[in-house]
């Protein structure tokens, strides 16, 4: 019986991992992991064996880790951004009550919110919430409202998960349903492909981003009423007094 | 004229770094950041000027960031965590303003609640909010109000910054406020000291984070409610309904 990692590797360029990540990838004999995030990482470990499983066959490729560390070998199970967030750590935990020999450490990772924000400026310097619009797991009643609380509330908004195919008007329906509390001229951004190729972000008003097309590679920054940009950035103030 | 980085250097010890954020540090002349912060990296990067300010001096330790690299020095300010999550970012950009010549590259880490959520297991891995429980910057009507949103609407809730010796009963306040809307039996955990000495995570009910004492080294997570206990971990489900 061997042990499993279950590592966040970050946004996706190798720069981006923290070092316990590489670590944990360069001690273990084999890296488990959803293709997209396989190819992110495997020229920087040509040396391990991987084994992918397509998109949603979640369950599949908790219990392929968990088969290889059965047979004495060190797993890492990737995940893009941080494996706390929307990834695969709770699943594995889950799963792992099946294995109860098989220890599982969680290593985290700089998720979307946090790389897309630097690439924007400093959106999340306050309070925050991060909200995933995609309804496959969850009814949109919830998602709804989460959205109504969180723009009622004045939070800054990170919404993951922002479109697909099938979904190309939810960003649309969130902008529409956070505008019940927050103006249309509240400051917003977007970033596409954080920390990959083709890296871009662009700041926006409210009623702007409403009308924007994104793509699923998109994270979506929402301010909160203190949000101002400043020379193309967007920045949220620390606080709601005057500081030193 | 020269370069700014603000670098977040995750949450203390030098492997939760990124590599990006240690190349930073590799490449610049001088590091400035607040005392507690500085000592965490200083024998990584030996060679290097090291200038400091004590907490709350935060708009001076900006201009002493800008002031070296007018000199043509290269400079990296440091945050514990993520530069971006009640970071120096945000200021660095707003004072950046005063010196338009100068770019500021804001550089992610690990933030606290996902440094602390992998070490409770998996408890952010849906939606979730990220309040500050102080009210230094921050009225307490506003604090107030995000707790209650948060917990009207299911969000998984991590604290910052939930007690200090002024502030003694405010996790107390927080989880009667959350109370209203979530059960007593809430799973929760606490983790202090997240990637230093003397690390260690708990878990918990609702009711029983109310009468728990923490410091202003703890990390404060509050479940959903789908969040279970396994093993002595902190696990949040993907979804509202069975995956595959």
């Amino acid at each position: 019986m061997s042990k499993i990692f279950v590592v966040g590797i970050g946004p996706g360029e190798y720069e981006q991992m923290t070092i316990r990540a590489v670590n944990a990838l360069q001690s273990c004999d084999v890296i488990v992991g959803y293709t997209v995030y396989v190819d992110l990482v495997k020229e920087h470990f040509a040396e391990k064996e991987f084994l992918t499983t397509p998109m949603r066959r979640e369950v599949e490729r908790c219990r392929m880790a968990f088969e290889e560390a059965k047979k004495g070998r060190s797993v890492a199970m990737i995940c893009s951004g941080d494996a706390g967030v929307y990834g695969m750590a709770g699943l594995m935990l889950e799963i792992g009550q099946e294995y109860p020999d098989i220890p599982v450490e969680v290593i985290p990772g700089v998720t979307a919110a946090l790389g897309g924000g630097a690439v924007l400026g400093a959106p999340l310097i306050h309070d925050f919430c991060l909200i995933s619009l995609s309804d496959l797991l969850t009814p949109w009643e919830k998602i709804e409202k989460r959205l109504l609380a969180a723009a009622e509330a004045d939070f800054v908004v990170c919404l993951y998960n922002p479109s697909s195919k099938k979904r190309h008007d939810y960003l649309e329906k969130a902008c529409d349903l956070m505008m019940r509390y927050k103006s249309p001229e509240t400051v917003c951004g977007i970033v596409s492909n954080i920390g990959r190729e083709g890296e871009t972000g662009r700041v926006m008003s409210l009623k702007e981003l409403r009308d924007t097309r994104v793509d699923m590679f998109t994270t979506v920054f929402v301010g909160n009423s203190q949000t101002t940009a400043i020379d193309g950035k967007m920045v949220t103030p620390r606080g709601y007094r005057k500081g030193n």
